[in-house]
């Protein structure tokens, strides 16, 4: 099942250079491991934010927090998340 | 390049029933007829909302709005618009 | 899996007596029998306002979309619904 | 009676670890010294958030403030609350 | 125990007017009633808007639902409702 | 003439205890001096929340902020502020 | 005393004209009046809105309340308003 | 022209004292010289707020930025702007 | 001087389809008339939204006021208004 | 293609002055360099606030995207964007 979430990240400006790369860095890998694990479905940026909007394909509310709250990034993120269903018009059968 | 549309729809009640069903067929069918050109990539249902997440594909702002602007239902929709672009840590080739 | 659903209901001044108690009457039957079901798992008045408070037991967004959607008065409904899953504190087994 | 509280936490960056693991430590057993005692009747996690959802039964507001401003992460949360009522279409004769 | 109750009221213009004189007048003598028997304890006119403050003293949330929703304006008022206690600096016994 | 003024307190946590301490006393003292002059006629605690819900009996705005603008907690309030007058349909000469 | 006023005027579309224009003659009227009393000491349109600043002079909140309820467009107006007093800045002995 | 002004002062609680007090003092200053120049016509205090309504009367925007901009507490102040102009029913030549 | 201004056009629903066309074409021939004159400098339409940005030349707010509230479309409109000045860092001459 | 740009610059009081002005420094340079390369095409102040309007004349959303996040501010500030297209009633053939 698919969930729509948008995540705003905020970086404190006292958080030291070395420890926001090093976070970044595992943020990227993390994402990307969800990625091909097809947990993280879409990922993109929206133009002119430090945010994005994903798409996320899980079995359950409980994994889908069990990944967001998990994040090195979720300390530091806003997020809204909209559970997401088959639209009647939608014409994918690989989209749900 | 993809923008992010949410819409509500919110038909008026004194909407003739004949009238709302015409407008809701014209709508499927052009939405079908937008997926089936590529133009609009997703269309998911917001769970317990008349509402859909989109991701259209266009070739430019003016496109989104000749194709938002002509959908059948527009005049009852509320719109929000967002630009999109890569995320650097989306490792999909195929999502821009 | 649970979600959190707030349901304002408006019901528009110009709408027939009889045909809003009908309403109100189908939505009542419908309500008893999803609660039967197990499905609307827990409904409560917010003390003061047209709204409630429900907790639904699904199996998937979709399943919750289907039966907000066919609700008899979801037309006059601002539903908000959120995700649930198990607090990390909580000492019920049964309240997922 | 229950009340209807949603809380929001947010744990400032400059606590100290082992102040914050104390904080949880000593709320989760609160929390669940109150669920045993029939006062805290539901906890639920909202998916993708350092947030719940609770539902309260206590004898008045004044016991509700009492129990939710002394909670070890008061101070951290922002807390919303409405008096919920019975629904005249709930079947349930133990959820008031 | 009292609650803290805003009601602002919104009287649809195409209401006749004999109606909404009888309205009125039906809501005074409730609220007349509802003061003479304790229970609406303070009842003061936001200055500028058609809009009161207001603090019931009642048993419960159910009470102070039975009597909010039986007001005969309340179709046409939006209700915002807080649970107030006893504030620690407060020197009168008499106000909660 | 009388105000109704909701003030939400948020202590900064960098705020030393005993300093803190000392502030709740002398607000608290300062409090009880307007609540025995009349001044500040009703003082509640907004159950859940570090907030109070208070009817100021003045002679004018200007009173109104002075008493406000030199209470102790006064730099770590949000402040609204809404003129009250008599309703219509209140019953009580005392309550003006 | 002095009160800062905004009103938004919104006039029903079904409003008919003759009835419309008669309203808005009564309000000049009554608003020229009350400025020649003193009363209402300024009235400014908010540029590129069917909506005005004003400021208001007046004895109590009642009295406030008692000059904007009478207002002919008043059932057709929002209405925000907060009390002013002297800023310790100000160098007009004259605008109080 | 004028121009509708909202400032809500916000000092941070690690400002040095006698640095607030040297910035209260050169804001004072600042205000009364522009009270006198009349480009700072009107300056009231929002009765409970650290927060003041103003009308300025300047030759354009650009004057209008200049002013507020270079104002001692600008750094620490949120401001709102709107621009004035002479209402239809207001019989008073100098208020524009 | 210029003035950033957005405009929200609501168009109801009933009204007579050759009314709002003929509502349309007057708005179109005087936005025209004034980007002639120069006032009118800028009028962009928001990408999916019954929207525009636009940027006005004018002398005054009272001119803009003026300009606005004469526009064919103005009582279907929500209007935000905000001036406008040259920013420090502008290399154009042209652009105030 | 255009897109509106609106940021809110907040930098953060404890930045050294020497740093902050360093920013600033860089900023005006790549504000400059951007507009001489045609792509910030305009550049206001909005009058009263640290804040500007731009818009932007980019190939993309990515491109947009890219100029925004490199800019030196661009950590200190708070940034919407709305894509802009001809509107129907524009005179002009440069504007989009």
């Amino acid at each position: 099942m698919l969930f729509h979430v948008r995540m705003d990240v905020k970086l404190p400006r006292d958080l030291p250079l070395a420890e926001a790369d090093a976070l970044k860095a595992t943020e990227r890998a993390r994402a990307q491991e969800l990625q091909r694990a097809g947990v993280w479905r879409h990922l993109w940026r929206i133009a002119g934010q430090y945010s994005n909007i994903s798409i996320f394909d899980v079995s359950s509310p409980q994994e889908l927090h069990d990944v967001l709250s998990t994040l090195p990034l979720f300390p530091f993120m806003e997020i809204a998340v909209a559970p997401l269903c088959r639209h009647p018009s939608s014409i994918r059968e690989d989209d749900t």
